[in-house]
């Protein structure tokens, strides 16, 4: 912890942030300056709180110096890591693209989404059956019989199968179901309950970025699930929150390169969500994947007109095809393959 | 809803979005203009989904008329609502500070602030027994001891108690040490699950905005708790996200007379987790009263410099009750009372 | 400037860094803690460039300690500085509301605007004979014909007039009509080159802060006006943008403490463009003076309805005129006059 | 436009609109429904200022459906428009990379740096004479002396210069000294004298947006070019401004498919302005490239150690060369070429 002292803080109040210092069993160096007076707290920073000291008199300010995430951090694992679901793994060389349908609606329309995702070659699908929907009165998905829909589309061409979690008390469901991969949306990222419970669970998780998700504190959400016992963690960055309004939310790919050097775990892209128009998944696919990213999260549907919810997001099957041709290139001249 | 057709739109473009209009059971109103074609749809608006008319071929863009909101809504009562806490009222001419510590410590610690409270003029008195902390290794609050002592203290000034439900599994336990008014924190303001929970349950819930949440979706976060059928809400404007990094968030007091005029329900504003700091506590405070707020929710430690969490925003007990004078003044030059 | 390094940052690392800060003529300080080694360069820290720190290898992080502003910072000058206009004092303990029409139409237009500014007990006229507008095709005021009509209007109630300079060759003229006060438009807060000229003249400038101008950018802008000798600054809040989009910007009223204890120049708010209506005025700007603002920038049209810019934001002489009566009662609340 | 009365307007509220856009040389096309009247007034909207009506009792809210920029509008020009700089194309499907330092600091780093240039397969370069600076203490440019030296390094290997203009009493010089680019800065997208003046010459502009620009005002600001005839204009995106501190900026590659939609003009990506950091550079250019961008504005210094600025955001002349390499086979990946 680094405190930068008030130009003209007096000796005594000097003396009293060494004190506190000491109290807290570390030990201090003081830097005089011409000007200005810096202490340095060495030893171990998490049992001090910036707060305290910040009120102290003649603090000018205080900053931690060290990270509050551990676990998830690369320094505790310079290699990364690659988190792997039925076989398929997610972080090393090869790119994976999970695509499916916003919501599950029919058994017929979660047959025809899960052939066109094993016909385009990806091989995680993903659909949900519980909705985060911003007013009461929205479709609010199908609930569990939405997850026996899935799997019995997938099953047919062993695609595992992401969906997202909301209720602490579905976890069980979603155990029992075998739902191979739990998401957690972006209303959920500091849903600090919701993350303790995933983090006892065997299963990967991938953990959405909050609307307004600091990249710190994204990390320390995915600190709290790995806390629990449960490191497979997959990031997804899916658009901030910004001043524009020219689209429903900012791909923040610096995210990319910048989690990958912060993190040994993947990162993967939702450019569904992040555009929030089909005809701008292409290129912001083809940005992801360029930056880095270990993975897509994509939304497509058998008849986009006919969705129940985000129709104007969602890729048809062609264009899906089309894109994987692309995206195959784009991750060829990067050295990785898809 | 509106469609505007792109500029060159064909006959047929403008015949097929007549005919998904009537379809949903509602009735088209076709402007032409020399330039652009716009097609009013009119009726029950919520039968129709925004984005399966964006989609449409020669549609530019669609955008709804009608309000989400229907309960909370100002329409829906003209005059605004007074929420009652044991029989203290909230959003009538008197206004409420509820003040109190960040965190319930210790009983004793607890019972000095209750004395400080009653003291200060306050009516009624905030604690936090469950604690959201951005990291899992900061202290996470007391729990249900937390709850008796918080009790314990403010029974002796018959003072209501103010606490922060995460969790859902918690609610049975709100309800047997019968807490007052269910506070709902900023990382939950969409956390939908938990908002049906508190919307079936008869009492008062305090929902504080989102970090980055808009007006819009915060009203239809409000509307998730009172389709349930309790309306007993307030909201509390806490300081929103931006691009400042001087200080923690910005208090937004725009919202006040935007919220007053969209919904009947009482705002009150939290100074203290807005600007992050005890000295801009008073300035803030001073605003949201000016700027019509109906209560304000302070945070007051009976000694800020040994506080367990956010020891650098709490006021004094001495603060407070200097504070407690200005902004009697301030009510009084705008006709209100404290 | 403080240097974090690395964790396992190696000891030729630390000895480069040393070197660096010594060929700059500062003294390093470094402090070695189990995990990591923090750095302190103490001395000018103007003679070094935190970019050249952070590319040595095993740098973490640097950071700046002292400010970069010195003219206007309270340091320099403790006791709170009064800009005077023609005798009246701006920053004092008597708040000044300047009022007026968003752009000059007519003469007929402005001797009743004058009228009414000085009927409300306002005593400084602002009006805008050149307008910065988003588009091209919007009305780009009258130009020097609009200086001419203010002047004539304002001298009949001997009220200094506020005006806004957009292009550096307009300055002489400036000069030449007499303008009171020159105003910086938000849009030109980084304008520097225009910053630069009318530091060298000897008028009182309000400076806007800029749509997403930091406090720190805002100083620093503002010292760019005072190295040139101009020290006669008033800062004006005028709403940041955010991602709210229930109005168009969000006055930010916690600027005003920290600006007060930042620099000791004063400080007023434009409440008429923050939020962008009529009607979130009053709230706005009695929040504004509860907050400890030295004064407004109020937008008053004799007739607003008919009003060439900005229509829906202009207050009514008889609005203005009520408005003072609240904003003398707050102001005696808080211990000031207006 | 289109006006949206309040619920329970009455029949005087809606014949008022309807008379007020008569008056205006308007047609009106009132739809009643159920709960709602919705007025569409048709014809030439640049007739009617949306303030107006917005104050006229009974209005809920009013909207624009025409796009207030044409000339730089798509739909006045369909295919896309390429903009020559000495018989290179920029916006065609050869993919441009400008490249070079911050700012000229002598004759040999600017010799050096364009050798660099073009043997990393650049055809244009960039280099700054004149700096807006932060701060009034950091430096500011060689000014007319760097135009020489820039000049002067460039010719020796033909490559077209790209410099940056911020004060129009500096245009003649450029025009003198034959820029072959002009650049507006972030800080002057809205400085609309400066784009008024640059409008009338006859030389490429590269419009860079502002840091809380929005897409419509980027393509205003750029109508403001237009307007005076010039039409060589490219829009360069270079990150904007948001809550995020882990980086300087967020690159939004959204506007990148949006702007080529809205606009005919070309558009580039500052990779280097975006993140800040020299190691974030190849993955946020590889991203602008497969989004589909039309080139690149890249800081490069032949010892970006001992650069004047910006140090630690250039890259080196063997990291420029590599990362051309990269570009190349994403631009192959997705049908063009570099």
């Amino acid at each position: 912890m680094i405190i930068v002292m008030q130009l003209h803080a007096t000796d005594e109040q000097v003396a009293s942030v060494v004190e506190h210092i000491r109290a807290s069993g570390l030990q201090e160096h003081v830097s005089r300056g011409s000007e200005l007076v810096i202490i340095g707290a060495i030893g171990d920073e998490n049992k001090l709180d910036v707060g305290r000291f910040e009120i102290l008199p003649g603090v000018e300010r205080v900053s931690r110096v060290t990270k509050q995430y551990k676990i998830v951090s690369r320094d505790s694992h310079p290699a990364g890591s690659v988190v792997k679901v039925r076989g398929i793994g997610i972080g090393g060389p090869q790119i994976q693209v999970i695509a499916g349908p916003c919501s599950v609606e029919t058994q017929e329309q979660m047959d025809i989404a899960a052939d066109a995702v094993a016909a385009a070659g990806c091989r995680l699908m993903r659909g949900g059956a519980f909705k985060p929907r911003t007013s009461p009165y929205a479709f609010q998905g199908l609930g569990v019989t939405g997850l026996e829909y899935f799997q019995a589309a997938a099953r047919r061409h062993k695609l595992p199968i992401v969906t997202e979690l909301m209720d602490i008390r579905m976890l069980d469901t979603f155990m029992e179901y075998d739902v191979d991969v739990i998401q957690i949306g972006a209303r959920n990222m500091q849903n600090f309950d919701l993350l303790k419970e995933v983090g006892r669970v065997n299963k990967p998780v991938i953990l959405k970025r909050g609307l307004s998700g600091t990249i710190s504190e994204w990390l320390m959400a995915a600190e709290y699930i790995a806390a629990g016992g449960n490191h497979n963690i997959i990031f997804c960055e899916r658009g901030i929150r910004t001043f524009e309004t020219a689209y429903r939310n900012v791909l923040d790919v610096t995210a990319i390169p910048v989690l990958k050097r912060e993190t040994h775990l993947p990162v993967i892209v939702d450019p569904s969500h992040a555009g929030g128009k089909a005809w701008m998944v292409p290129a912001l696919a083809q940005a992801a994947i360029a930056a880095g990213a270990d993975g897509l999260l994509v939304e497509m549907h058998p008849n986009p007109c006919d969705a129940w919810c985000d129709a104007d997001q969602a890729l048809s099957p062609e264009e899906l095809k089309k894109l994987m041709g692309t995206l195959g290139a784009i991750a060829t001249a990067i050295g990785r393959s898809i």
